[in-house]
């Protein structure tokens, strides 16, 4: 069992301290591009602290690609500060720090539209797989002798909820036992629960680059330090650079989604899967396999990367949102060798999950209408992802740098240089727009001109109507 | 916002390697009782650490009463290993490891039998107010469009149960607005949640002793210092103690139960609420409030604490565990000066708890059914505790010991010193019985002849069968 802790202030910890004053000196010219840092034992001087935290700091400045570390030489700074082509560089600057991002996050949440461009575009197309589902949920309670109401569920969850889960997981490859699995609050409280249990605070994370924010909000909130591995639209993390940071950090984990990461609906190929669990083999890495896109795959659900897991080193969390309902709260996590520490955690922070919830879903399951809902659903994307790019046939934009992908709910857009997503994002917000701006995928200011566009709701005259908007707005 | 840590493993930090070499010092009897410690510095030099951290270990031991602080002269061993009338002192050194109480927690949970003697004697008794819940729940359901179940539920919670609480709280006489409310995943997690928002890693703890074990287990997975205060079955804290304390230790928050704690459902009167107010506002400490009784109240239900807070420094927890059903997992947190600290942990730890959940629950309210319910459910817990106490009339114990509360749903038991609960909670599984012994209210090894029994179930001829073989196990 490791450690870990929360902290949102940017610069409570003494690290972030000893980074801002460095960052300003960079900022500042006091050091110019290919100049030397003061030595670790003159920033140790200087501020009071112990090299450890000094190397926090250099670590972390590093990974942004502000500086770099030359054996035996010490620290450059390789980064060019306010470059010719961006006008205004505040947005590099400003990126880094989280409070931006996380007010932003906790914004988009209020208006309960991470995934709508016009949420207020309530369509009354009905859906019969959450019909249906909504029934069974009824019945499950109908069904429970009242006298139930006066027991906590257990810890690991609903027995035939898990039955159903690994009936489902075998389906795709993957062959799980119920009781490898716990039912958890959804994707993201299995996530906090996986990186509670292996991490402890001050642990080097790798997550995708682009990557999803939520759990960019949640290293930062359990004081995790972030570095990000690029990651490509079409085959997912580039495994060369993990490699590279890997024999130069200790990581002690890595965050990846490789059925359908977002923003990009990347699909990781099995060969690059087995690279990723060599390489968190030979360097004792914790792999947490974000898993709640599997279920959106517009073709055959692929097997897992925790299918390839030998060594019980792979946590995989997933949950209904993506695939069912957003507001059933309903996830699970086969938490490997960190099975036990997540189970009791999950006790010990909330005891226990809705019993009748998780029977009236297994029920459901049960009677085929979840596999019935998903080949709806499968055809019902497909024809929305595909409107939506012929859509942004006259954005001007290189059709290069537009995904189509396999999976998910969203397409990763790579607009001209000029363009702000961070601005346009008041912007649209005053026509009733809700966009998700490049720069909520990553903490390093990147992707100012990246914007993730959903294909989960209907294309209606309204959305339609929007997406103009939003073109005018962007590019005019 | 402060920072906070999970661990489990008692030994992983250094203050607890400190402080477990100085017990075994003492109980080897290497220094005696009365005997002094080694001085602060000669402890920093033995095991190359702080002197903050050897503080925190000479503090945690002097908390369990294993030594104490003498002014200008040092630390002193106080406490009397191996007293002559226990012939086994197993318990009182084991105790304070908290492992084993914590896999004694996780057992109690996985039978899901925290309240009950005998868990598998369901009886088929109907609850009136639990199936016009459930069918509310379900006409929630039903009325929700299904376009709904693709948006996350906000931040804060549904309004509409927010609002309910609002009114409901009102008639108790605390004045709170729907603004001020956070829904939860049940108190646990609201309890979770304070903590988090309030506390970091290290902080020293204020409980009631004895106490809930739920928020023992909780203070120690992330890492927080419990120092307990004597709570008496009548009146709870001890406000003369915790001066003491708060004077001598520097006391970061207080958890407690004014109305109703557990184990003893001890109710505590207004001028103690105030003089802990009081307290708190001298000290700066954060008073926490576990409401989670305030409902099961006998007469009429009390105001909260959090009504006499006028410096927005309590944060208030409750659900409807304990009044309605265990299965919901919806609770509330009232959490002054921390609400927005809270709010942001709980998006960013499970993003959202269930809306048609929340949504059957505020029509249930509106439509009255909560308070129908809770009058019922007034007399029925009445006439359990009574029976309850009637039925242990021929138990070997002072009646002076056994209190008679006027809400929660547990008496507390002081049987005589021979008694072991510890090993008796063994002794009565193998006869399907579950028990709650003393020592899980406490980290510090105590009541080990003390006993919480439940009177939330009904007492049919098979759990007043329990209750003789348990007597029968208990005294012969």
């Amino acid at each position: 069992m490791r450690g870990l802790s929360v902290s949102r202030s940017p610069l409570r910890y003494r690290y972030q301290q000893v980074e801002a004053w460095l960052f300003e000196g960079i900022e500042q010219k006091r050091w110019r591009l290919g100049e030397k840092l003061p030595s670790i034992r003159r920033l140790c001087q200087l501020h009071q602290v112990s090299k450890a935290t000094v190397l926090h700091a250099l670590t972390h400045l590093e990974a942004q690609g502000w500086i770099e570390a030359r054996p035996k030489s010490g620290y450059f700074v390789t980064y060019q500060v306010n470059p010719p082509k961006a006008v205004q560089s505040n947005n590099t600057i400003d990126a880094p720090r989280l409070a931006t991002l996380s007010d932003l996050f906790l914004d988009i949440m209020q208006r309960s539209a991470a995934f709508d461009l016009l949420p207020s575009s309530l369509t009354l197309e009905e859906s019969p797989g959450i019909r249906t589902l909504n029934r069974s949920i009824a019945r499950a309670l109908r069904q429970q002798k009242t006298q139930e109401s006066q027991y906590y569920d257990s810890p690991a969850g609903d027995a035939s909820l898990r039955s159903q889960l690994s009936i489902h997981q075998a389906r795709r490859g993957w062959q799980v036992g119920c009781d490898q699995l716990c039912i958890t609050s959804g994707t993201q409280h299995g996530l906090f629960l996986a990186l509670m249990a292996s991490c402890q605070r001050g642990d080097i994370v790798a997550v995708e680059s682009p990557g999803f924010y939520g759990v960019l909000q949640l290293l930062e909130s359990l004081g995790l330090q972030v570095i990000e591995v690029p990651s490509s639209a079409s085959h997912g993390m580039d495994m060369e650079v993990l490699e590279t940071m890997l024999q130069r950090w200790p990581i002690r984990a890595c965050v990846v989604s490789p059925s359908f990461s977002t923003p990009s609906g990347a699909l990781m190929p099995i060969d690059r899967q087995r690279r990723l669990l060599d390489l968190a083999e030979s360097h004792d890495v914790v792999v947490i396999e974000d898993d709640i896109y599997s279920d959106t795959a517009l073709g055959e659900i692929p097997a897992p990367l925790k299918a390839l897991d030998t060594t019980e080193r792979v946590i995989l969390c997933s949950s209904f949102s993506k695939s069912l309902s957003r507001d059933l709260r309903v996830g699970w996590v086969c938490g490997g060798r960190w099975h036990q520490q997540i189970q009791q955690l999950k006790v010990v922070t909330q005891l226990a999950n809705s019993r009748f919830l998780q029977q009236g879903i297994a029920h459901f399951m049960a009677e085929g209408g979840f596999a019935a809902h998903l080949r709806r659903q499968r055809q019902v994307l497909q024809g929305r992802r595909d409107q939506l790019i012929t859509s942004l046939n006259d954005w001007p934009i290189q059709p290069m740098t537009l995904s189509r992908p396999l999976g998910g709910l969203s397409i990763w857009l790579e607009l001209p240089e000029t363009v702000n997503t961070l601005n346009a994002y008041s912007d649209a917000l005053r026509q009733g727009i809700v966009i998700t701006p490049g720069p909520l995928f990553s903490i390093s200011g990147r992707y100012t001109n990246c914007l993730r566009l959903s294909f989960a709701h209907p294309w209606n005259e309204q959305r339609l109507q929007a997406l103009a908007q939003l073109k005018t707005l962007l590019f005019e």
